[in-house]
């Protein structure tokens, strides 16, 4: 189904060119230095259900895109908060897929799902309402053999390591079941402590309260509370994690005193913060990550600027990410700030941005990753994990940043089976993104090589310090 | 003088491909769902009175961008407010126009002046101060020929149908003649109710009463003003019109409890609506408009985002639309929010958005009508109807919101002639933009002929209901 | 090193084209209306110093990116503000340059000094810790020699205008001793009054006295202010200044009754305005520049948009301009607004826009400059002078704009060597956007090759008055 030439320039000599230096890199293992996939499918190593299961309900790009043209969101097996009726039938879900595979065109999930179909399960034909039942078929076989459970799918992907992203009060049970296990495979967690950074979350108070517990500090008070990220965090490195993760609706930091910081917490516990308060609350705290990193060497992760749960009534029915999550234009500048000002300076600190206001790379983060020392970019994330996105990055990121302050690919998926296919994508358009750069005359063919496999491994296990 | 190669990809193989598709599309009739021709101009079909009424005066593309290097509007013949002195002399105003045709290199008027002078005139030099006097006599006769009256032209250029836009207060009459008149070509209406939902729009008190007037309702109350919206609406449904079109400053929509809603009403028809309550109301009416949309079956189209009449002196000398409207970022995550929160989730119900903010459309637009049931992309407009606008459009929604949420092309003009021109451009960015798709291998060939069709005919016809 | 088909598009046909319309422009001479190059250099015509004095310590590209990668300023020669020890060794900041030239890669720095090394001092070599050495010792070598100091470099550059940028109390002594000198060169200044316009500037009380000392105006008052600033032009004026420059932290403008803009200039002199009437005055002045530019002819140029000094603690060691100035988001259609509305519709007046914030170009600058006669659009700035960033600014400001609407190139650099490789960048991208044009079918060859030359040369030079 797929070219074997997707994704490369179309004129010959550039083609020629990104095809080469993509076999150079095509089979170097898989860093995954942040996702969300689900580390009890590696602890328990049990099957994936059936192909709807694996590639439809849980997958917010594909069940947005079919809900978009007014499928309900039932109709596609995705669970409703209140338990209510939806779809149970796989086949079913799964022919309605079928049915409607032809809305992704042009779209990534469509790369995505034919390079799993294709290259995980030898699938030969093109998914439509006449291929839908063989293909069910065919991947419901295969699913219940050795060879496609979570650990020996994690082998034939060739991954190296894999991140996942924990909330700062889970108990890593299932991390700690995989090192218990004697498994090889290197699946890592990391700290993701918006549940308890971020007063406005639900159940914010008792999420502390909780942290409190779990690390044996009395998080009742603002020092208490600091000594309990310091313990989850090392209790976290101990589970592989390298890195932080934070999610906040904007990019805003503070450096407050650390007095109005303790001040601010107080309320925050007693649920008495305003929508200002909270920002400010979670922008300091960013300050103060920041500063544990500096001590416990954890890479942070920023990821603003999403306007979470769009629809009051999807949130109602079916809870958080249900494809609902929309970007907003967000501002760097001044929103960093305090941060950089308080830290930036540091080279022993790696700070790596996210965006989903792409508008922000050529004016705002490309001139700030390419002159202070902590400040790294992260390549493309959601809605622009894709080849558009990916090339507009490097047109827009690289003249400023450079390379060298960009960290190689990130997946960032739940959606399991799509990892190869998301690096062979990444792999893709850098290698044409580059051999475009030789042809025109605006880098040397040896250094392009050095390029492809540093943009494909290195500065990811670098950055990620893997 | 036009290529027949024109705007497709340079590369051999992907151009040989573009015109492929391209041929098998550029026959289809042309549905232009919205846009400002006169419908008059078909109701009396008499013939248009020289080359410098068709292609210059009405035109504000060519009389901003001559204006822009210094010439006045009063060279051009344009209009003054006060009825004072303009130039009379129809060849003289050519003249100017074709002496500085140089200056719209590299512009879309420059590719449409030249489709039309060619394919509709059969002109074979390029426009200048040396021909400027040859092809205004060669058009002068034309005009004059059977052939080139306003209903034979509608024939010519192979127009299904066509949608003008009317006043919610405009008696139709010119619609209700051509009905009347027995002569088959599509021509309908379309609902544009600003007039009579933007408090500080001129006269709104007056036009407000005689909508009142018109629908036989009392408009001096909320309930019965929302009547009158239902009568008019009804009555330019029986002259055709499948849509509503809506041009405010911003995006913002409101969902207000119906007392607040009738409160600010009132105070619009008193004239006492500050900036924000004028703006609140408007964002209000967006809501009622689609649920009376709901109702009645008329898609929504929202055109937000100009800065209209930025200049004071010529907007005082020349009145509205002389080529001063310009556009403004735009919000529409938080902007669209009540209205998506009230009415998103319908399938029943088309809201088609469009931007003057290219920006919007990766990271707000795309996200938006790719997950919300009612909502659809409307294309490139205004400024952005151009190749290179039509191509970003493409990049930057595609990957996102996919293809079947978007709703073919728009031609959204009042210059007649450059209707063909500019369904013929469109036809061939998108043939374009799809042939490039297959040849990197992100679409197989049968799928991007069925795209083809689609995006050059069936969407549109589907979108708006016709 | 240099391809001598760098930059051009790689599809045979287009590259032939695009290489064609370079030839008949490269030899051009060069016009450099805006910069800041230093006139002491070409009034003494002493022998630069070192290499590393040439192409590491005075350019902020330069040491922004090595800094990014965790470099300090101080090895690298970067004086610091409180005189303490910096690297003296020029060799040694050279190596640590040459060692770290890798991050360069995809810049416009690596093209611009490759193109420096190669033409102007005959290195063969690629620049690393290996050449470092011997490339080294060659330019020491040659910078001793006659044929490298600035004015003959001024020649070999084939310059035939350049412009640097005073303040406007700057005694303009260097370009007073270049006149003296009987050298032929035509260096001029411009007259930027961003120090006594700027009630934030450092000293701005000290800085309106001593203009007022200068031009023997009392500058105390509102009305002898104004005067001091016409004597100041004027005598600018007679050192070759065809243009003013205004570096605002925003675009806004403001036309206000004269009583408020004296009263504000009041409280300015006293130190007492607040951000905001800081602001509003510095809005104000550049319509009061604007109105003095109608009287004495000279070319206005807005900068506007930095977030200058990003990082305190580098502003509190290093001082201003060492890489820590952010491009903002930048709003022009409001900001612009009153200014527009004063002398917009001048047609002998010249207003060029510069942005760091490309999104405006699509949306808001193209459409202004588009139909204001007295606006036009500068090339792409700083961080967006570069191959995209020209590139870019061509396909987004081209269609609604035209090319007559914009004015050439700027290479508003301080590094002078660069001077020849930024023209040379600018021609090969705007050749190649144009054969781009013709082999689309959207531009004649014959225009092509016209607007070849005045987008290098004719445009520049009667944009500018030179």
């Amino acid at each position: 189904m797929l070219s074997e030439d997707r994704l490369f320039p179309s004129d010959a000599k550039v083609r020629s060119r990104a095809r080469d230096l993509y076999n150079s890199v095509k089979d170097l293992p898989i860093i995954s230095p942040h996702g969300h996939t689900d580390p009890k499918w590696f602890a328990q190593n049990n099957a994936f259900a059936n192909p709807a299961e694996l590639f439809v309900t849980p997958d917010h790009y594909v069940f947005r895109m079919l809900h978009s043209q007014g499928i309900p969101l039932e109709a596609l097996g995705v669970p409703r908060a209140d338990g209510g009726a939806v779809e149970q039938n796989p086949r079913k879900i799964w022919r309605q897929f079928a049915d409607n595979y032809f809305l992704f065109r042009g779209t990534p999930s469509r790369i995505w799902i034919d390079h799993a179909l294709q290259f995980t399960f030898g699938v030969t034909e093109r998914l439509s309402s006449k291929t839908a039942d063989t293909i069910y078929d065919q991947i419901s076989d295969q699913l219940s053999q050795d060879a496609f459970l979570p650990r020996a799918l994690f082998d034939t992907f060739n991954i190296e390591a894999i991140a996942t992203t924990e909330s700062a009060i889970d108990d890593l049970r299932w991390h700690q079941m995989i090192r218990d296990s004697g498994w090889e495979g290197n699946v890592i967690t990391a700290y993701r402590p918006d549940a308890v950074i971020d007063p406005h979350f639900e159940g914010f108070a008792d999420n502390v309260a909780k942290m409190g517990e779990m690390s044996g500090e009395d998080t009742t008070t603002w020092s208490g509370y600091l000594t309990a990220h310091r313990n989850r965090r090392a209790f976290f490195k101990s589970n592989g994690a390298t890195s932080t993760d934070h999610g906040h609706p904007t990019a805003r930091t503070e450096d407050l005193p650390q007095q109005t910081a303790a001040a601010l917490f107080e309320k925050a516990l007693h649920g008495k913060c305003n929508a200002e308060e909270a920002d400010c609350f979670r922008g300091h705290m960013l300050t103060e990550m920041a500063r544990m990193s500096i001590d416990d060497g954890l890479v942070m992760q920023l990821h603003p600027g999403s306007f979470r749960n769009h629809s009051s009534d999807i949130f109602a029915q079916f809870g958080r990410d249900k494809g609902y999550d929309i970007p907003t234009r967000t501002d760097y500048v001044t929103a960093l700030h305090p941060l950089l000002n308080a830290v930036g300076e540091r080279s022993d600190l790696t700070i790596i941005m996210f965006t989903l206001d792409e508008t922000a790379f050529a004016r705002e983060l490309a001139p700030l990753a390419g002159v202070y020392p902590a400040l790294r970019l992260g390549p493309p994330w959601w809605f622009h994990d894709s080849f558009e996105g990916m090339m507009r990055f490097r047109e827009t990121a690289t003249e400023t940043a450079g390379f060298y302050n960009t960290v190689g690919f990130n997946d960032d998926t739940r959606a399991f089976c799509s990892i190869p296919a998301r690096h062979d994508v990444a792999r893709r358009v850098d290698c044409s993104f580059l051999a475009n750069l030789v042809e025109t005359g605006r880098l040397n063919g040896d250094e392009a090589a050095e390029l492809a496999h540093d943009l494909a491994y290195r500065l990811a296990k670098e950055a990620y310090r893997l």
